[in-house]
């Protein structure tokens, strides 16, 4: 599934772009797995663009498992083995009136700690989509959040209201009491429906990111922008870097975890700046 | 002590910018004290010269003090009375060939926590100078050093060794597994010997952050450089973001607080830039 998403997303924003190509870089987790890592840098429509999937597995540190998982509350004591599959996906456009974009869908599952062998096996779904623009146009964002909505209410019409909500609330910049983006969708530690249902309701996610996405960067590409506009763009990516270095859950874990730099940060725009 | 500092070092900074003069804000922290920023933004030198201090006071939450202080041995419950009185500062030029500068220095005391009420009061000092270039000049490196070599034997000849080693192991960025800078001093927690001298002491460490830096900018600061030059000092500077934003017990503890942002971040050069 996330190799078929890769290549589709990659395909599509090639297809946008007109210029730039991704480059592949394969790598290896000493601890267990890897991942490939799909970069376009400096196209002529995106500033930097990063597709990444991994599969990793291993054994991972007590602060590892409480950035894994959203609300820990069986605190479990000691290093826990670990199985991780995921794609996760941060697309920076050159025009600041073209929005930044963020999806990543994973699946997890941990066994029982080595000092409890008979603690039960878990394993759980996360994942999202979400917008970020600079300036607002209130039809792409509509438009953005119908195709959510589409996405989710094939699988349940109590899952596109609730994981709105959990969208705003996770990206949510504290020290600013400010929001990173406009929201989408975001959800972790599901495990309440059946593991197939889970994963096809992921991977119609993960397809509805080109739908969604797609047609927005078409329409403001090529909208002409001023010096200020971009110098309006580069405060909101600090704002953006802000939020994934402080909070984001998968830029701490892979921190944590030993996961490959390069991979982790390709999240952060190209060029940011913090005015006083 | 800080108030002087800060007049000092930034009427140096005004006289090495040439055009550039600092900007003044004063602001209270609603759950008490406040402080004055000094900001130098977009001049002839320095891209962004910040020079704060602040004296806050009130209660912290248990996950702060833990950011204020270095080793948690006595797990605080509850939240606990705090005072804190510092001076704090990074310096940011615009010519790669010339480093950037942090110092900060600072007092803090905490009272026992509402539910301990006999429990100790404790004071300790923090702080230190530490220079980061992008391009390496040996003679500036052995410069620094041998001025904050110089202030600390003033005082104890074990204390050099001692902080110096501190500032190495202290500005690590973990999941590079590289040093922010080149170091100098740093220390926290210090209490081992009387008020008095450590005040003496972390005045003469404040005091030589002029002699120490000033030298270097006025000989670097109108070496010729490329954009290839300029390009790397903006990479360099990505990592200085990732440090002060996943790392630093300054910002962390700013950040958890709820200090002032304008002046937590201030630290973070005006741009900087993320290559994959």
């Amino acid at each position: 599934m996330i190799m078929e998403v890769q290549d589709s997303v990659c395909g599509a924003l090639e297809a946008v772009d007109g210029a730039g190509k991704f480059k592949e870089d394969a790598w290896t987790r000493p601890g267990g797995g890897g991942g490939i890592s799909r970069v376009l840098q400096d196209g002529d429509v995106f500033e930097k663009a990063g597709v990444n999937i991994s599969v990793v597995y291993g054994v991972m540190p007590p602060e590892a498992y409480r950035a894994a998982k959203a609300n820990v509350t069986d605190q479990k004591p000691s290093p826990v083995p670990f199985f991780a599959a995921g794609i996760s996906s941060v697309l920076h456009p050159k025009n600041p009136f073209a929005p930044t974009l963020h999806f990543n869908y994973r699946y997890f599952e941990t066994d029982a700690p080595k000092d409890a062998p008979g603690a039960p096996r878990q394993w759980w779904f996360g994942g999202g989509t979400d917008l970020t623009p600079t300036y607002i146009f209130e039809e792409d964002v509509k438009h953005f959040h119908s195709i959510q909505k589409k996405a989710c209410d094939k699988f349940d019409p109590s899952f596109y209201p609730r994981f709105k909500k959990w969208c705003d609330d996770y990206f949510y910049i504290k020290h600013r009491d400010e929001r990173r983006g406009l929201g989408g969708i975001f959800f972790d530690d599901l495990n309440d429906n059946d593991q197939e249902m889970l994963l096809s309701f992921a991977t119609e996610c993960a397809n509805s990111v080109v739908p969604a996405y797609v047609p927005i960067v078409e329409k403001r590409k090529n909208t002409p922008f001023t010096e200020s506009h971009k110098a309006w763009q580069q405060l909101r990516r600090g704002r953006y870097i802000e939020f994934n270095l402080v909070y984001d859950r998968g830029t701490t874990f892979g921190l944590k975890t030993g996961g490959r730099i390069e991979s982790i940060l390709v999240s952060l725009p190209l060029t940011a700046r913090w005015e006083y």
